[in-house]
This record gives C-alpha cells, sequence and structure tokens, in this order.
C-alpha cells in the first residue's frame, strides 16, 4: 500500500460542503478528485443531470453516479422491514442506514479505480462522520481518509467566500431546513428541532397533503417482503415502496419528530416524513401478529431493537449484525398474504388481513367462543399447573399485602 | 378450612352471566350469595345503584361495591405508565391488568366474611377464567371456586330460559358488541373482531367523535406520573386520567383493534378505545426520550415487554414482576417536566417537551453544531477505538462482501 | 381418521413401567401392541439384545429398536454445542432433549405402521409426560394417546404384583437410585436428591473413578462442530462425542447436581454425570471467547438462554426454536480451531486454544502492549465521547452521592 | 475553575509506573503533588506502612492511604454477588470493578482538598486507563487529568533511567508476572497471558496450595449477603469475605485464565485467583436455585450479564445501572439459608442448602412423587392448552420435517 499517488474518491453529493470539498482537494492540494454520487433513492434522473453537470464545472478529474437502491434494499432495508425496525419506536432509521450504504460503495469504488484517499464531506458535530469513517477503516483500512469541513472547522460563511473566490456559481442561499431523502423516508432538520420544546410546522415538510379523500389499499407479502400493492405485483420489492409511496404520499402520512440518542452521547431531534415506511411496518407487523408465535414476535421485538441501534450507530459490520439477519429471515417463513388498509389525511388505519397462514384462522375455534379441541376441563386443569409455582411461593414466603 | 358454611362471594357485574349464577347458586344450590362489585372504573355512581337494586332482587343475602380505582392505580397502571406498556405496541391492557385487581379483591372480601366459596362468571373460552383463577389459588387456596357458567357449558339461551322460569326481569336483548369499560380503557368485541379481515365500524365505538376543533393540552409528570393537566394540579393520578379522558375522549382518539396471543395458546382480536391510556403513554414515553439514558430506555422496554406479557397473562403474582417494579421505579427518578400536545380527530401529535431533567438541553451543545466539550480529533479517535474490534474481525476473517 | 383397530406402539425402554404397559395392554385390554425402543445413546446392543427378548416374552405382537443418535445430534445436541446450553448454568440437559427426540421417533413409527394408539409409561408427577404429550398433540394429533401408570395411579407395589400375577419373570428390585443414560449424558435421582441438603455419595454414580494421572487432550471444532478428538478425524460428531467419553469417564469428570424448575412448576433436583458434554460444551465456549465479537457473545448467551429453556419444558417444536437455531448456525461461521486441555481427578483444565480466526492474533498487537493501530490520543478521544452522555446526566441532574 | 495553584492528586501504589509520575510530576514539572494510595483490599498494613515510606522518600508534598473496602463492597462487590457475575461466565471481575471505586476515591479526595490535577499512572494499551478518564470524566470534569506514562509513550526502561538519575531506590527487577490483588480477586498477567495457546505454570499463582484434606465448611446468606461463614457471624460481609478467603485460598481454589474483550476493541486474557468469590458466587447461586421463581433466576441472568459488562467497560456511572442494582436487590428479599459445600484441593463441591425460602420444601411434595395439589388429569389438561399454539402452527402450516 505505499501508493503514492494523489488519487481520490469523494463521496459527491452536490451541496454546498462536498462543493467546497471539491475544489479545496482540487485546487488547494492538488488530487486527482473522482466524484462519486451514490443514490439511495433521493435523486431523480434529472437531480443526477444537474449535479454531474455542477460537478464536472468544478475542474475534478471524474463524476460518477451509481444506482445503490436495490442494493440497499437487499442489506438493510428488507431487515428493516422483518424486523420492524422504528428507533424509540418511532423514526424508520430513514437517514442512519443510508450513510453506511453509501460508505461501502465509495469505499468499494476507490478499491476499483485503485485511489489512494476517501473524502468525505462531514463535520465534527455528528452521527455521520463516524458512519462513513467506521466503515472505511474496516473494509478499506488501507485508505487514507480526509475530512476537510472537520479538519478545518470550517463555517458555512467560509465556504462560500472560499467557492466564491474561486468562481464558482451555485445556489448560495441557506434553505430553512435542512432535508436529507432517501427510498426510506426523508428527514427535516433545523430550527425546532434544535430545541425540545417545539414540532415542525406544517410547511416544514416537503411533501404536503394534496389528497383527502380517504382510500382503501391492498398490501401483499411473501416471507415479509412487500410484492404486491393494489393487485399489483411487482418483482423487485424497491419498485413497490415507490408505487406505495406514489399513493401514500399525497396523504401526509408518516410525519413525526424522532428524538434520540447520537452515537456521540447527546441527544438529537430530527423530522422526517416517510409515508411508504410506516405503512410497510405497520401492515407487516399486523400480518406477523396473526401468523408468528408469542415468542417468536417477543424474540424478534429484542434482536430487532438491537439491530435497529447498531444500524443507527454504524454498526453495521459487527458480526452479531449478520447472525441476526438470519433469525429475521428465518421468522418470516410464512409471513406471506394480503393485509388490508385505509388512508386518510396524515393518517392510516389497519382493516384487517388475509393470509393462509393466519394462526386465528376459524377452522381452530374463534377466541371467546367453546370448541372441540379442548374444554374448560382442561383449562382448569391447565390453570393448576400453570399457577402452581406462584402458590407455592406465596405458601413459603406469605409475602406482606402491601411488599408483594 | 373446615368451614361447611354455605357462604359464597359471588363477583357481580350485573350481566347476563353473574345474573345466572346469582340466582342459580342462590336457588338451585342453597349458597349463601354475598354479591361483590369491583368498580375499576367502569361504572358510575348511578350504574353502580342501579345494579345494587337489580342484585337485591335476585334474593341473594347481600350486595357491596367498592371502588378499586386507586388500588388499581397504585399496584398496576402505574407501573404500566413507567414501562409505556402497549401489549404487541398496541394494546394498553385495558381488560387484562382489569380482572387481576377484581380477582384480588374478591379473595379478600371473601377472606374478610370468611366464606368458603368463591364463584365468578367466566365462560370456558376465554383468559378471564384463568386471570381470576390463578389469582384465587394463589391467595386464597383454601377457598372452594365455583364457575358455573364454565361448567355447565351452558348457552345464552339456556341461561336467559332459566332467568325467565325463575321471574327474573332485565334486558335480556344482546347487545351488537360486548363492551368492557375500566379507567384504563374500554374493549369492544363482537361480529368483526372474531375474524381476521375487518375492522370496527365507526358505530362500534362507544364513544363518538363529537369535537373537530384541535386544540392544545399540557401533561405534567412527576417521576414518571401523571400530576398535572392543562396547569391543573391533581393530588391522585386517577383523577388526572379521567380529566384527560373528558377532554381526549370526544376526538375519538385511542381507537384500534389489537390482536393478540391468549393464555390458552389461540390468537384473539379485540377493538378498544383508550384515548387517555393512550395519550399519557406517548407523552411519558417522550419525556423519557428527553430525560433517561439510551440503555435506560432499552432496557425498560425489554423489561417492560415481561411485564406486559404477564401481566396480560394473570401472571401478577409472579415474584419477577415485583423485581422488575424497583427496576421501572428507579428509572423514573428525573421523568419530570411538561409534555405539549396538540389534539385532532382520531389522533393527537407529540409537540414538545420541558425538563429540569432533559439531557438536551442546549447548555450542552445542539446536535449538529460544534461545542467545546470535545473536537473532530476527539471523534476520530473515539471512530478508531470504537471500530476495532470490527476492524480486526474483518482483517482476520475477510468474509466475502455476499456472505457478510 | 376413524381407524378402529387396536393397533398401539408403546414406547419400550423394559423397564418396570413399560413392562408393565406391555402386559396390561395387550392381556387385559386387547391392543395389538407394537413396542418401539428409541436408543438415543443410552442401550449397548447386547443390551438391545436382551430387551427385544425380554418384550417378546411379553406376548405383545412386535418389537423394533431404532437407532436415533445421528438424528438427536443433528437436531438437537448440535444447536446445545453451538449456544454452551447448560440450565442453571450446570446441567446438559442429558435427559430433556431426548425424551423430544423420542417421542418425534414414536410418532412417526405409530404413523408408519397405521397405529391409532400411542402409549408411554409416564407417571403424572414428572416432566416427562408433559415432554411426550405435548409432541405427540402436535405432530400425531390424530393418534390417541394412553398413559396407564399415570391413568391408573399405579404404585410400584401394584405394577409388580400384576406382573407377577402374568408370569412375567424379571428382576423386581427397586434400584437405590433411578438412572437414565444417554449419549449426551447421564441422570441419577434419588435418595438425596429428594431434599435439598445433601448430594449424591461417591458410589452412587455409575462411572467411577479409575484413572487418576493427569493427561492433555486437543479437541478440533470446524464451524462450532466436534470433528476431532487427539488428532483422530470422525466424519460423524456423535462418534466423536464417544470417543472423547472414553477417555474423559475414567476421571469422574462432570459430575454435579442440578437443581431446576420442572414444566410443572415445582422444583427438583437430579444428579448427573456427562464427561463428553461438559468438556465439549467449555472447550467450544473458550474457542468462541477468541473467535467471536463481543456482541455475538452476549446475544448468543440470551437466546440460549430461551433454547435450553423451551428445550428443557418440551417445548421443541416451538417455532421461534427454528429462528434461534439459524440465529447459532449463523455466529458458528468460523468457530473452527483446536482447544488443548487436562484432564485429572473430578475435573478439567482449558490450557489455550488455536485458531486462523483468533481475534487476539499477535499480528494486531496484544493487550497492554502500545502498537501502530491506534495511539494513547485515540484512546483519550474514545474515552470523552464514550463518556458523555452520563457526563451530561450528571451535569443536569447532579445525583447526590448516596443516591446516585 | 480558574485555580491556577498547582496542588495534584496522584493516585498511588508505589509500584515503578507511580513513582515514576511522583517524582516526574514533582521535580520536572513543578507540581504539588499529594498521594493517594486508596486500599480496595490488596494492601496489609505493613504493605501500606512501607509504601507511606517510600513516597514520602520521593519529594512530594503527602501520602494518604484510605480504606474503601467496605464502600467497594456496598457500592459493587454486593451487586455482583447479588447478580452472580462472573465475566464470560469465568471473571469475577477483580480488577476491572476495583478501579472505578478507586477513580471515585481520588477524585473526591482532589476535590476535599482543592486540586486542580489529578494524574494516574495508566498506559495507553489497556482498559485502566478508560475506567480512571470516564470517572474523572464525570463527577470531577472541571479537574484536569495529566497521564505522563501515556503521554510520554514511556518504556520501562525509560521509566528505571530516569528514577536512577533522581537517586531513587527501590526495586527495579521485572517481575515474571504482573500482579493485582484485591478482595474480590488477584489478577496474574504476563507472559503465556500474552497469547492464546497456553495456560499459566502452577508457579505463577501467588497462592500455592497447601492444604490437602477436604473439609466441609457452611455459608450463611441474609437477603443475598454473606453473614456467617462455619457458624461464625459477621456484622461486615467484607470481614465474612476474609474468612473466607483464609479458609479457602490453601486449597488453591478459584484459579483460571478468563479470555474477554476489552473496552478498546481487542481480546486479553489475564489469569486470577479468587477462591472466596467464586466459593460465594456458586454458593449464592445454588441458594437462589432453590428460593427464587423460575422467571427470576431467568431475568436477573440478563440484568447481569449488563451489569458485568458496564462494571468491566468503567460505565458504572450508567444511570442504567441504578436500576439494575435496584432489580436485583428486590430479587434477593428471600434469598437468605445455609449453603453447604466440601473444600478440596483446585476445587469446591456444593452439597446442599437449608433455607426456610426453599421452594423445594417437601411440605409441596417431592419431583417425580404424585401429590394432593394437581393430579395427572390436570397435568392433561395443562398439557393441552400449553401446546395448544405449536399445535395450530403445525395444522396451519404443516412444516416439513426438514424444514421445521
Amino acid at each position: 500500500m505505499t501508493n503514492n499517488s494523489k488519487k481520490l474518491v469523494l463521496a459527491f453529493s452536490g451541496g454546498l460542503d462536498t462543493t467546497f470539498c471539491a475544489v479545496y482537494l482540487t485546487k488547494e492540494k492538488g488530487y486527482e478528485v473522482h466524484a462519486l454520487m451514490v443514490n439511495t433513492g433521493g435523486f431523480s434522473e434529472n437531480e443526477i443531470s444537474k449535479t454531474r453537470e455542477h460537478a464536472l464545472s468544478l475542474g475534478i478529474s471524474s463524476f460518477k453516479a451509481i444506482d445503490e437502491r436495490e442494493n440497499y434494499y437487499q442489506s438493510v432495508i428488507k431487515y428493516m422491514i422483518f424486523g420492524n425496525v422504528l428507533r424509540n419506536n418511532t423514526y424508520p432509521l430513514s437517514v442512519s442506514a443510508e450513510r453506511t450504504v453509501q460508505a461501502i460503495a465509495v469505499a468499494n469504488y476507490a478499491k476499483e479505480i485503485g485511489a489512494s484517499y476517501i473524502a468525505h464531506g462531514s463535520t465534527g458535530a455528528g452521527n455521520d462522520q463516524v458512519r462513513f469513517d467506521v466503515v472505511l477503516q474496516i473494509i478499506a483500512p488501507q485508505i487514507k481518509v480526509i475530512t476537510p469541513i472537520r479538519d478545518l472547522k470550517l463555517s458555512r460563511e467560509q465556504e462560500i467566500d472560499f467557492l466564491k473566490k474561486n468562481n464558482v456559481s451555485m445556489n448560495f442561499e441557506k434553505a430553512a431546513y435542512s432535508i436529507n431523502k432517501g427510498i426510506w423516508g426523508t428527514s427535516v432538520g433545523g430550527k425546532e428541532t434544535l430545541n425540545s420544546r417545539h414540532s415542525l410546522p406544517e410547511d416544514a415538510y416537503p411533501t404536503q397533503l394534496t389528497t383527502k379523500d380517504p382510500i382503501e389499499i391492498e398490501l401483499q407479502f411473501e416471507k415479509g417482503e412487500l410484492i404486491g400493492v393494489n393487485k399489483q405485483s411487482f418483482s423487485k420489492s424497491v419498485d413497490a415502496i415507490n408505487a406505495l409511496q406514489a399513493i401514500a404520499a399525497p396523504f401526509a402520512i408518516g410525519r413525526d419528530v424522532h428524538v434520540g440518542d447520537t452515537i456521540i452521547g447527546i441527544k438529537g431531534r430530527v423530522g422526517f416524513e416517510a409515508a411508504a415506511p410506516l405503512i410497510i411496518i405497520k401492515a407487516h407487523h399486523l400480518l406477523e401478529k396473526h401468523t408468528l408465535s408469542k415468542w417468536q414476535q417477543f424474540l424478534k421485538e429484542q434482536m430487532s431493537a438491537y439491530y435497529g441501534m447498531w444500524l443507527h450507530e454504524g454498526q453495521y459490520f459487527e458480526a452479531a449484525m449478520r447472525d441476526i439477519e438470519r433469525f429475521l429471515e428465518s421468522s418470516q417463513k410464512f409471513v406471506s398474504g394480503k393485509v388490508f388498509m385505509r388512508l386518510l389525511p396524515y393518517r392510516f388505519e389497519l382493516i384487517g388481513i388475509e393470509s393462509e397462514h393466519d394462526l386465528m384462522s376459524e377452522k381452530f375455534g374463534s377466541y371467546g367462543e367453546m370448541n372441540n379441541a379442548w374444554s374448560g376441563e382442561d383449562v382448569k386443569g391447565f390453570t393448576k399447573i400453570y399457577g402452581n409455582q406462584m402458590s407455592l411461593y406465596f405458601q413459603v414466603n406469605k409475602p406482606e399485602k402491601n411488599e408483594n
């Protein structure tokens, strides 16, 4: 690894920070900068095309955009659905998981083109620097990482000054909120989210309410994966997610504010909108309530709590993650069927399910009605044995009422 | 315990089943029947008064109504709030916990008046028989339990016939849904809930939407307990819950259908409305996100999953429940402050919190902004050590991309 | 399932209880009795041959012995090793798991020969009746189960009387201890184990100390499975286990008394000797300490606690068991290498390991010695971020010393 | 925090590293050095006296020795016993917990005398630097921490050279093993423990086998705490621990090698001898098996795994630790009684227990024998309901043999 070349891969989004990096690393530091834009669902063809133009105008050596959506789905989103992962019972980890997938793509591209350096635009204040650096350290330990914004402790104004001096023309106006879009949701940060007291105003959300008449929809799952929306089948779940998003987003569904623990130990708040992710997770969860055993559900919840925590914290490569994925996969064997829902402005309702693996099938008797499989006498015997240890405990210890 | 008296305590609600038991046990079996009505929040003064009249008209020896709401709160509801307990992430255990509290009250009353028998109106098909019998077996093992409906396998029609023959006059019409009301929510079962496909229609819910204009409310918590609603303080949380319920119920908030695993192993579905419980739990949870450490939240969730499961399954007297209660109590030391919310038709939004124990206090820097407590260099060092084991693992094992 | 035949499969061991069942069911009840002896490692060829002779002398229709050792290993023992399963940190579940494997074999045989009944010799007082009945109810619900000893509440004396009257000749003397032998250990119950105060005397254990000179041994594991003992390779782990048992048993290793919670809620005590199982589990665990990540070890322990509990309680067919098996399997990917041990009278010592997957490899620096991968400055940065939340918590809450 | 004084508290053990710090900080750096020796059980009166003499000969300003044994017991050891904490099922955390207690004492002393600096002798390669720094950062954030050995990256030889130049006379010979002694065990590191292959030789252990004749002992516990050894009562558990250690140490009991994950992510190995700790934990655990419910034991094990992990990793001040302590405390309510054991060379055997809280009491029937509390019919009913969900699952899903 004594490559003395100045070849460098820059994780590039086209925003202020990565534009600064592109110019600074090329012009001030003399690197051969190869910009890589990793699409995890946040960019349209048109946006990518504009970003390419912008990138190439900065004097860098090359620009490439790669579509990592299917890979993102197969390696992360799928398991978040299996695990019904909502961080702190709220947040579908829209951004957290994306960063890891982007870092892996960047590392692989750098190896592929034989780069000696990787640069990213993270500051020294957030989770993303950790997510990026951890991945790079693990899978590309021989490549040196450069983070100009963090290292130079640059302010927004300093970056703009520098770019203006270098004749870069772009929109330097600061958006009211910082928006991060991907296939698994869009995060919205700024103003209100910097403190604890207020929630985001209606107009902070990129997607506004445009449909008010309730509709019913039908989602089809096969072994835990979404494969159909309203009778239409999809061979790729990514397409099913996008189709659902197109239907649900106009209802302004899936908005909330997440309050969480960052990797660096402080609390952070972030708004988000994630119509399809929220609907899919709740629909999937309902289907599981009908098709999984009590203990499968119980253990899945524990395993998923770890999975979500580590994903959030950039620990995708923790070996236990692979073991949990096998666990989750196994649990989905019979999670197949249809889920029926109603979409309304700002919310949705779960209606019911149909599945040949439904353990609530009438064939075996309905709850609250007697059937032939067991008798009241059986339940009496059950209860006697079931309460045996608690009963012995009381006979032995006679705990006083107030104590116990 | 060779009391040969015929003194019997009957858990009495005034419905068809317990009315049958009262008449049958008195007239056919010659017991001295003492009816006990345990109010866990489901009965108004007026309803209790009418039930007393009805009960005494049946020829039983005595009728007593006791108010167990404060006790229910202190021994169970409080901990369900501490633990944010929602069974299967949905159901506030409205009925489950109530039954145990009722059974304990019945057992204590039977001991107090020296009864030799306890009777309850459970059938052989549900959870309640187990919840009742387990408690009685544990804290009153010397008292014999009688369950006429279960033992005689009676149908509704047979019960009505018997009562008509015995000149009992009451409303024998079958309600479309079976309703069970208590301070921690009202369950609604029947028709649609007997199968998996449909949800309850609007009019199945006892409380209808009557307020449409959104309002903002403020809840005050002290060490995890609700002590204030909209600037009004309460010395008893039960009163605070009722006050909140009066405000929130007209918004038709807190409706849903729970799909769960019964104690006897089959799946069951039940609708419910629980405005105050849902609002309190979500508000409390938000306050915890600001005031607890990451690991407190993580462990609380695991402990609460057990707590909710055992409560649901009638295992209130499991010794580990007391240990979990101490754990939960300890975690609430700093869960004090105000939570701000918005109530709207069918839903509510969390706005924010104010707490002197808020770990997100601006004093310590905001997420995403640099501060003086640590530097980008510190985070680099952190990340290097943080990723150390994953990095070694990769160097040693070189897991292939697809495998790992 | 309206087979009116009297064809019955009897789980047969040749002991007093199953001998009684064979004669009683044939002669008194007129069943066509087919005895099945399921070998899970407890019987030698000679013992099987004698049991066959004895069985056929009782007038039954057929006798068959099947070897389920490999199946037992593949479906249960393997996962107990992966999970280092020791119930209550002591007992390798020698008997518990065996019963389930035997019950499955009996059910399959009954289906195969078209029997309408299955009989087993369980009493009404232990775990085994539950283990047997649960399996039969699940995989052969159409076959009726008969348990004469339990149903007739027979005493030992009554069984002997009956057999003598029916001219059965066998050794009717009661052994001082009840012994149950299998590939995964031998249980020893009776006398001292009926109470809490005393342990088993030396001579209660079937295997006595006959070798006193310490020896060193070497175990080879491949993906968590034992495949070699002292340079000898085995294609079947069952053979490796037997080979190790032959070496270790003369040291009287692996004796202990297990105190546990039975399925029916009371506490039970049982002695056991299990040289090979204990040695394998401890060797395997050591290899894992070197080759697994911290969190893999942590989660495995939790998953294994469930696995062991359910296995013990006859819940082998709980669906979550399959999910845990996938988790455990996945965790074994790199658990390969050699473990070195010393065997001494009554105990053994772990010496060390050799593995190409050893995460402690010198290549990456030794603990306590500085290396090039990170610096003291890195650790300082790490510590600052690592302690961040605790530090904030203290600044916000200033918990008093005693309260903390 | 603008104290410009040069007052410094040095955590002092009298070894090479802290002797270097004392001289270096006083003579080269001009600090006013106040040495504090925190005794957590590792030093005799005589050793303290010699260390005082040595310290004062170095030209520092003051020397103080404080006895933190009772505090160590009350704040940490007690909970490790309640939780049966053995890291990786092996190591009683002899050193890990001690460091935190020492760091707290140092911080409190520094505050008490108004010091502006704290120094400790940690290198940059181990766990101890993190344990020390984390505690200091949390409870004394205003005091600056100085770590000369880590910061100067000094080798042993460099330290010796410096001390010789400064005319310090002490034994500069390097011990074959690095020994760390405390009330909860003695660690032994070096040579063999630097690699994976070999265990420590007999003579590496400070305590040698000197008693060979087996003896029986009796330990008395009260609510989980050791209060008596062989009929002698102790008002302080620390004294009971010491008394037991005096009896057990000559048997060379409690030796092993721990392989674990360090805070900084690499694997580490350390030998230890800890006769009393191992005996107490195993005795306590046995008593719990008799007196706790199944689920108390299950949950305690999970909670204790976290407790041990965080203690090991210097996270004593994690808020969840306090919650776990309340959980553990609550679980000990009835863990009272006597445990009988046999001590032999290198090992011990558990014999049995006596406790009025023993749930195995004969009064309630013995395992395996029928009694009056329930019948075989009850167990049949129990089993039917118990297996209900698994049975439905099979009817619905008919999983194939090999899959399930």
